[in-house]
Order: C-alpha cells, then structure tokens, then sequence
C-alpha cells in the first residue's frame, strides 16, 4: 500500500482514521495484548461511516433512535473504543482507553455490553454480532410499526470479518435478513483475506457476494481505504429496500511490517513496529495522545446529530402521553401494573378447574394472559410453532407485509432465533421469547450464555424436556441440559410442574431485567398439582412444600416439572407405610438458592432422608442432596444416567426407572 | 399429482418406490407417530439411488469400500429402514419395521448408529447429517491418497431436507465441502418447499442453488419423481470434479390427502388416509406385506454390488500385508503396540526435564510422539492452530493439492469442525482430533453430544481451559463447560495439571473405542507436578493421591489442571501450620466414578476436611464433596460462581479469590 498516496489524497479524513490507528497500537502495546490489525484496516471505513453516516449523538448515547452500530469482530474492540473516546462519550475517557483489558476498565478485551456506552452488545463469540444484529433490525421494524415513523426510524450497522462470515450462525442472519427485507440493516465487511491461520482461502473460498446476494441482499463493494469510496457505497447501500452488504477491501494492519499477514491480527507490541507504523501514517503526536485539532474534528462528528436528537424530542412530546408512557416502559423493561392481577385470575381459575395439560399448553394459557397486556412482547419458534405453543391469537406474523406482527417464524434456526432474540431485547423496547425443543439448547449454546452474561431477559421456552417426549428418541431427549443451563451463571432455570407454576414461572421470567430465562417443558400431559389458590408467587422461591408429611417426617422427596406428580405419587405409597413423607417442589434452582437460609432450612431441614426425582441426569442435584444439611448415606437421585431412548413415554419411564414404586423403594432403602 | 401418469409411466420404478411408502405409512400407523412426508417424498429419488448409483452389497455392510448413504433428514427414518428392510439387510427384518419407534427395536424414531448395519450416523438434529457427509468425503480423499485407489474410492451421498439447510452448521459444511473440492460427495435435496410451520418460504428465500455455486458446488437439478431425470442428475453429478448439489423437486406426502402440506411433514396415521394413499399407489398388499416379485427386485438391488465388493477383496488382498494390517488395524480403532512405550518413554523423560509449559503445549509434544506411529490421525483447529498447539511437523495440510495431508485448516467454524470430525471416524479408519477454544465447546456442542451418543471416539483439544487465558475476557472464558462436558453421558472430560498427565489422557482418549473425550488444557504455563516417573497410567484412574498428607491427614485438596498447582501449594501453607494435608489429582471424574469403591475409598477416604479447586463453576464437584463419603459441614469449594472478566491471568486469580492463600483458609476455616 503507498500509504503516503492515501494520506495526500484525503489529508484530513486520513488523520482522523489515523488517530484510531494510533490509539489502537499504544493501547495494545500498553496491554501488551489484543487485536491491532482489525482496527488498523478499518479506521478508513469506521470514520467515513461515524462522520457520514450513522446518526448518533455522543452526549445522548441511549436516544432510543440513534442508528445502531455494532462490532461483530469483537476482537477488533479498539476500533470501537477509539471511536467512543475520540467522539466524546463520557464515559469513554482516555484513561480508559489507557486501562485497555486490565481489571475494572470498561475496555475490556472483547466490548462488553453495559461496560461503556455505545456497546450496543457485547461481541468476540464471532457470528453473534450479525445475527444480534438482524434482531435490531427487526426491533426497528416492529416499533416503527406500532409507535410511527416519526418516532422511530433508524438504521443498524454491523462491521463482521471472515471470521463471523464462516460461523454458520451468519448464514441464519443472512437468510433471515433476507427474507424479511430488513433493508435498514447494513454490513460492513471487513475483507482482508486473513485470518488467525493464514489467509482465508486456506479454509474457504465461498464468493461471499453471490452468497448474500442468492438470501435476496443488495451487494456493494468499496475500496475500504478510500473514503469517497466507502461513502458513495454506504450511501448506495441504504437505498435499495433490501438488507445490504457492503465489501470494504481492506489491508489488515494497514501500513505496519505485518500488513496483510496473519501476524497482524493480532497484537503488534514490539516498539520499532509501533513506532513505524505511525511515522508512515504521519503521526508525530506522542503515546495516547490525539493532537486538539484532530479530537475537535472527530468531537464534532460526536455532536452531529445533536439537532436530530433534539428534533426527535420534540417530535416524541408531541405524540399521546400514553403512546410516550408505553414506549418509555418497554424501554424501562417495567411490567404493565395490570400483569400481576391478571396472572392471579389464572392461577385462581386453573387452581378450581384443575386441568391436566402440558406444560407447554400451560405456557400457552399463560401467554394467552401476558402478550395482550404486554404490547412488547415478541413471541416466535424455531418451526415447532404448534409444539412449542408459543403463539397466541393476538400477534400477527411478522413479515414484510406485516412488520406489525409480534410473532417469528425462525425457520430451523435455533441459534440464529436466540441471537436475534438477544438483538431484539438489546435494542430495547421488546422483550422476546422463542421457542426450541430442550434438547435443541445445544444449537442455541453460544447466544444463551450471551444473555446471561449480557444479563438481559430473553426467554427460552424449551418444550419436549425430558424421555417424556417418546417416539422421538435420543438425538431429542434432553439428558443433561437441564444441568448445562444450570451451570451457566445468571440464568433462572424453570421446570413448572403445572400450569400455576408455569404463570408463576412466566410472571418472574417476563417481569425481571437483567436474568434470561430458560423454561423447560412438557411434551405430555400433567396433572394440576397446585390445587389450593395461592396469591403468592410460590414459584419465584424457588422451591416450597407442596405436600407436607403427615406424621413424624421420615423423608423429603424433592422434583421438578413432570416428576412432581410421581414424587406426590411415591408420597402416597409411603404415608400408606406410614412413612411421613414431604415432597418439595423446586421449580427453579436458582431461585430457591437466593433466599434467605431461614427458608431455605424450611423448606430443606437436616435429618429427613432425602430422595430427588428428574428425569435428567443428577449433576446439579447433589448440592440440594449431600449439601444444604444433607447427609451422604441418606440422600439418593432417581434419575437418568445415560442417554434416553426411542419408544412411547411410559415405556421409557418405566424402563429407565423413573417411578413412583421406585422411588418409594429409594426412600426406604435410605430409611 | 398426477399420480397414475407416474405409475404408467415407469411401473417397475413405480412399485419398487411405492413399497418403501407403504412400509412407511404401516410403520407410522402402528407406532401412531412418526414422520411420512419425507419418505413418502423421496421414495423415487432414493430408489433411483439405490438402484443405479451406490455401491453397497446387503450381505456386506462393513465392506469398507462401499459408497455411504446417510440421512441427513434423520425424521425421515422409515425411508432408511425400508430401503434396508427391502434390500435385504439381514438385521433389518420386517420384525424390527413392525416394531418402529418401540423399545429395543433397531428401528429408532431417528436413525441410531450402531442399531443396525446401514445406519452410517445418528441424524435427526439437522444439520448434522450433511457436515458428518463432508468428514466422510474427506476421510475418503486421505484414505485413497494413503492407501490407493485400488482400495478406496467410493462416493457419500446426503439426502437433506430444508430444515438441513437452514440450519447454519450447514453453511460450514458447504464451505468446507466447495474449498476441498470434495467430488465425491453428492447431496440430493429434498426440495419439497414445506417445513412444520409452512412453507419454506415464510421463514427462508435462499436460492439454494446459488448459494451451493457461491461456494464451488456444482449444481443438478431434476423432477424427483421422474425416475430418469433422477438418473441423469446423479450421473451428471458424479462426473463434475466438485461436490455437486441435486436439486429433487418433490412432493412431501406424494400422493395421500396431505401432500404438499406441513400436515405431511408429520405422522399420517387416519385409516383413510393411510388406504387412500395406497390406493393411489396402486398398492394393493396388506399391511406390512410386500408382494414376493417386488421384494426379489429389491433384493436384487441389494445384492448388485456383489461382485463389486468380492474383485475389491481380491484387490485388497493383493496388497502388501503392512498395508492389510494397518488398513485393519485403523478400522477396528486398534492402536499400534509401540505407543505404550511410546507414551512412557515421554513421560520419563518430561517427569526427569520438568519442563513448565502450558498444558496446550505438553498435548503437541503428545502428538508428537503419536502421530509419527498413528498414521490415522487427522488433527485440525478451528483456526487456532498456533494457540491449540494442534499441529505436528509430520501431518502435512489436508488440501485438494496435498489429499495425504493429515491436518484441517477448518476454518471459524467449530461446529463444522466437530461434525465433521464425527463423520472422519464414522467413515471408519480414522482417528480425529481438533481444537479449539474451551469456550467454544458452546458452539460444537450439538456435535459433540452426538459423539457421545454415537459411542465414537472423536477428541476435542480445548485450550484455553479457564480464566487464566487472561485479557480476552468473560466471552473467551469458560466457567461452565467443564460442568457441561461432564453433564454429558459418555464423555470423558480430561483436564490435565502438567505434561505427563496430558500426555496419559492422550493415551486414553487415542486408545478408547466408544467414547469420545475432552482435553481441557492450559494457555498458562504450569509446572511439572509428576516429579517421579510411574509407568503406569494414573490418569486412567481417574483420580490419584498426588502428594499425601504428612502427619494425621486432616484434609484433603481435590484440583485438576492449572489448579493442582495452587493446590500444591496450599498443602505447603497448611503442613506449614502442622496440619496433615493430602492432595488429590483428578483429571478424569468419569474415570474415576468407573474405578472399584476400595480403590475410590483409598483415594477419598472419609473423616478429613475436603476442599476442592477449580477455575470454574462448583456443580459437578458436589458428588466428591459431600456424597463419597463427604460432610456436608467438613467441605468447601474454591472456583467461580460466575463469569469472568478481562485483566492478566494473576490478577483474576487473585480477584476471583482463587489461590493457595484462600485454599488455604477454607480448609482452616472447616477444621
């Protein structure tokens, strides 16, 4: 590259683009790690879409209208904590940018959502980054749809790399995108040609452009140095009523010894490399320092869309007060006050009618309560609509012709759906749910631990949980997942056993901020085992006794979900003994983990035998078992300890032992 | 449809296809569950297939030479059995067609390996059947190169379905087929536009076909119901030089009252339905009967490649007997005699050097010694080859320029990866090992769960174990895949403390048979703690007594990988203060369960004080904890109890409070 020719053409845009280029290899080298040649390549394409482009304003960094930028190759975090420090936004100061990757800083090696503002989600996991970003722009669609054009009407913009374009979940995105003619949607295609192993036609040599473009995208390509180049195609990209894919051919580490080879995607330290690189740029200014003229310039492209912002302002005060209050309480993620009543009228009814239904049908009911009164919801499977039951009468499909439908059909795409989910709530203003079968937890993995980590409140309703499912078999009996969303920290883990603690499970899962929720549920039929109505919302601690011993309390048996009723089953068989038998329901692990010890010895005193029944495997159980003033030699699990297998669901039950006889056999054999 | 213009047009093709669907709908229809449509659908195509193309004999369903049929739209089951059933498989009775879907039938509601000969793999999660296909295509390409074509030459064909194609693992797969040029693999779609919730088209508007030719595909289309064009597209497609894509234009349900429905996808169970489709067919037997000239067409379909495979045995008995006896010994996963001796000599050396080297590092000087004498290895990384240190100087790069490379730049694709690895060692001959970040277990994960349920011994080396990878942060750190990995059944899950213990998990994991495992190893360095040589494998135990307490053994510290060293070292505090402290290593907690209770007992005897440590979440560490003879009151875990974050390794080791010092203190704290 004759770095000098790029410099002499476009003097000022060069030494703005040069300043990402200079914060980036002083942080980096401060650090002594991290991804240079990312943001080194795409200062040119990052600038020119910061001062052209993107409406944002730097002092107003949640206006719910703002475009939404996001970096997909979360490696390159420099680049977008440059952008952050260099437009002004407050909290990115240069400190930080000096604090780059130690502990405590918002400039966390990969951006990390809720770190800083202007980290519309937090990325690194390659692939996830689009795929939020098809959730945004879908968000965009739905809330123009319901609040107007006046008061929404804003682009997404994503920069990916070779990286997120190999991960399969960007195939998903990209078909989605398509078919929903997400046309504010942009992506910047970091098109280096290298990555960590060599250049990326080691491992693919998919025309990336035919392959947008056969999802139904509008393709562009610019020289991504160039910055007329990169205007005249941002400009073009935004005009064509389709989601548009803009290839930006870039040098990797632009002007340094590694230029353009896998070395430079990672972190250049070594003080002659650094030091070169910025004496080709032109850059004479000294460590972490951005001479005034050039930070002015770029704190101007951070005020820029101050008068839009202003304007939006004006114009949101302008429309009903209750329009204002809805969005500013989806925005706020606070719960309609009428949710709490209305989910009590179906748990008082349901507790006189005592069906037994599925729990997913019960997670149907319970919707059939919320969407009406929640206008941010945003409901969708991953093609099992009529499995999962998760749509209900009043949503409408989303589709082109309908960006008012509040439903998804994610085709079989479980990732993709849990991704999108996670853009759509990171947007702000909907909070989504889909649905997957249990086992199919594994296809959605990376996005899920991203919402945890994120701490945003997706819901993922996993029907078919257990061996109950039958027919199927093993590649669809979920074992071990229950343990494996238990394990993930900061996910609440709900196995309802009826339909009360299924609304009770949907009223913490829809109402709290910063948890995602997993709902696990039933393909079969189950009894209505919370008969007495309860104002209380007995599922949100967790655990409680259900049915308490009558008698001396020899024994404690504790279940989740569809293994309540053979716990309540084995109870009978054992007060027929005369053995005082407690069963204790535990909807929700994690819960029940929180509250205070008081409760929990309550629930869970010291000396009873203890037996635990779900039909998945014990991992996680012992805790509740040996621990919490349990005792080795009187605790036991019926359970599964190997994968299920294919035939009707009593069969397997019955097979695979999980039964009310044996489980009273277990207690006695404790006793 | 027209369905008796098709019937009066290729009689004979016509009621060799109209067995297969009455044998499904009598299967479905006995079992009350199950999938028609896809059956019903490709009937044409697959008998087209079985007929004409693929190389197989029924009496012989191991010879390795034959042509690979896998069902990458595993719902579609009763296609598969029938075509067994009907060609003569001799474990395919109409015995086990009866039985669909019940207990112990080989007749799993999805295709099961290892429940009947001709099930090449496990489908049913989609997606996984055509990325399996691209490890079988390559697996063949490395075999032909080493072995000759005298030995090895045949095709692998996929049947997908749309849902196979719109999951995202699919597009890894594509990639990866169209980069390696993978000729020899031919996908036949089911292109029948209709998915559970719809059609196709409300959630996708791929143009598939130019999506595969964006990739190198060479793409066929054809009629799926017009026997001859069916012919002409496998022809055509086997003469390309690239892996080709057939398009089969079908109708789902061909020919019953739900055709061309979602209704179809499902279970066609209705009496009328199930006699007024067979009607239609002209298909005039009763239940579960097939008329004798019909099954002698199939069968002698099924014993057309007879010949074929008797001048194959012949071939291969020409070769050299080193040959046989290395081709033999690679498909029966035997390993050679000399690694015992091998692993040993290299842990004498390592216990006498003490090198310190990061785990990652002590798995390439494993491999080492391995690949030189296993020529069936095949490594590869997701694109981290230098961080998975997965690489050996002898493997050369798998290339279309170099098919006896034994090294796969997979790409950013660790689904891929895995899937593809399973299908490498379900093609037979083959061992397969890729890496990867620990954290992007999340990505493989649906893979890897097959790998376990399959019983096949793929390895996963997943460095980066922990936070102690440092800077990349909480995105890159794993906390709850070691609890994951071992949540799953019939996994091993390693995590090795220093050289010689890598180099004994290799051992186990390149030796077993039907179980696949993970290697959870360090980015940091970590020091020698297997100071004394022992020739015998602990690691295979499980768990051992690393260094014993001095003293009354008033405690006992259980630690795997990076922390038996800090584990060391609180010994070293706590026999400071006097007090008695064993240290337990434990690399394999699945073996370790697999041990006798005496030698459990020996190594966790009850009384002392028990702490364990480990760099992530505390659930699975219960069971050793407070069950095995543990007090709920005597025990105490050192780990995470949530996600990471970005800073040096020391200092979030210090910060998450993991260290001798806190170590240390715990076990004080419960004397």
């Amino acid at each position: 590259m004759d770095i000098s020719a790029l410099r002499d053409k476009h003097p000022s845009h060069w030494m703005k683009a040069a300043a990402i280029r200079a914060l980036t290899l002083d942080a980096i080298a401060a650090a002594n790690s991290g991804h240079s040649g990312m943001p080194m390549g795409m200062a040119d394409v990052a600038t020119v879409l910061f001062e052209k482009h993107l409406k944002f304003d730097a002092s107003a960094p949640n206006w719910p209208d703002r475009d939404r930028f996001i970096l997909s190759a979360g490696h390159g975090s420099m680049l977008l904590y440059s952008l952050l420090h260099l437009t002004g936004y407050s909290d990115m100061t240069l400190e930080e940018i000096k604090n780059f990757r130690q502990w405590g800083a918002r400039t966390a090696g990969h951006p990390e959502y809720g770190h800083a503002s202007g980290i519309e989600t937090t990325t690194g996991p390659l692939g996830q980054g689009i795929t939020n970003a098809v959730g945004f722009a879908m968000a965009e669609e739905i809330q123009r749809a319901r609040f107007g054009k006046k008061i929404v009407d804003h682009h997404t913009y994503v920069i990916v790399g070779d990286g997120c374009l190999m991960e399969g979940v960007s195939q998903e995105a990209i078909g989605l995108a398509g078919r929903h003619e997400l046309s504010k949607l942009i992506v910047l295609w970091d098109n280096n040609n290298i990555t960590i192993d060599g250049t990326v036609d080691i491992a693919d040599r998919t025309n990336q452009l035919k392959r947008f473009a056969a999802s139904g995208w509008s393709i562009h390509e610019c020289d991504g140095h160039d910055p007329d180049a990169i205007d005249r195609a941002l400009t073009d990209a935004k005009k064509t009523g389709k989601p548009a894919l803009v290839a930006c051919k870039t040098h990797i580490a632009l002007g340094s010894a590694a230029q353009d080879t896998s070395k430079g995607h990672g972190a250049l330290t070594d003080p002659k490399v650094v030091a070169d690189a910025k004496a080709a740029y032109g850059w004479t200014a000294g460590t972490f320092e951005v001479p005034a003229d050039i930070k002015s310039q770029w704190e101007t492209i951070g005020s820029r869309g101050g008068a839009a912002r202003a304007e939006w302002e004006a114009r949101f005060a302008s429309v009903s007060q209750n329009k204002q209050n809805e969005f500013n309480r989806a925005y706020a993620l606070d719960v309609p006050n009428k949710l709490s009543a209305a989910i009590k009228a179906l748990k008082k009814k349901i507790s006189e009618e005592q069906p037994k239904v599925a729990t997913r049908k019960s997670s149907e009911l319970a919707l059939g309560v919320i969407n009406p009164i929640m206008g941010e919801t945003v409901g969708g499977s991953a093609d099992l609509t009529g499995s999962n039951n998760t749509k209900t009468a009043d949503l409408g499909v989303f589709l082109p012709e309908n960006r008012a439908g509040r439903y998804l059909h994610w085709g079989i795409r479980e990732h993709g759906m849990a991704s999108a989910m996670n853009g759509m709530v990171l947007h702000g203003g909907i909070r989504a749910y889909g649905g997957t079968f249990m086992c199919f937890t594994d296809y959605a993995r990376p996005a899920m631990r991203l919402a945890a980590l994120m701490k945003i409140p997706t819901v993922f309703v996993m029907t078919h949980d257990s061996i109950g499912l039958g027919e199927d078999g093993p590649t669809h009996q979920p074992v071990e997942h229950l343990a494996i969303s238990r394990a993930t920290p900061n996910t609440y883990v709900f196995r309802p056993a009826d339909t009360i603690e299924t609304a009770e499970a949907w009223e913490v899962a829809i109402s709290t901020k910063t948890t995602p929720s997993v709902l696990a549920l039933s393909r079969q039929n189950l009894p209505t085992v919370r008969t007495e109505h309860k104002t209380k919302n007995l599922t949100s601690q967790g655990a409680y006794v259900l049915a308490d011993a009558e008698g001396k309390r020899q024994a404690i048996i504790m279940a989740t979900g569809s293994e309540v009723e053979i716990a309540l089953n084995a109870r009978d068989l054992l007060q027929a003994e005369g053995i005082g038998t407690r069963v204790v329901s535990m909807p929700c692990m994690e819960l029940f983990e929180a509250q205070e010890e008081r409760y929990r010895k309550r629930v869970l005193p010291g000396g009873p035998v203890r037996v635990a029944v779900e039909a998945g495997v014990q991992m996680g159980w012992d805790k509740w078992l040996t621990g919490e003033r349990g005792k080795n030699n009187k605790a036991g699990f019926v359970g599964m300890d190997s994968f299920g297998a294919s035939a009707p669901a009593e069969v397997l039950y019955e097979k695979f032992g999980i039964t009310a006889e044996a489980v009273a056999e277990k207690v006695k054999s404790l006793l």
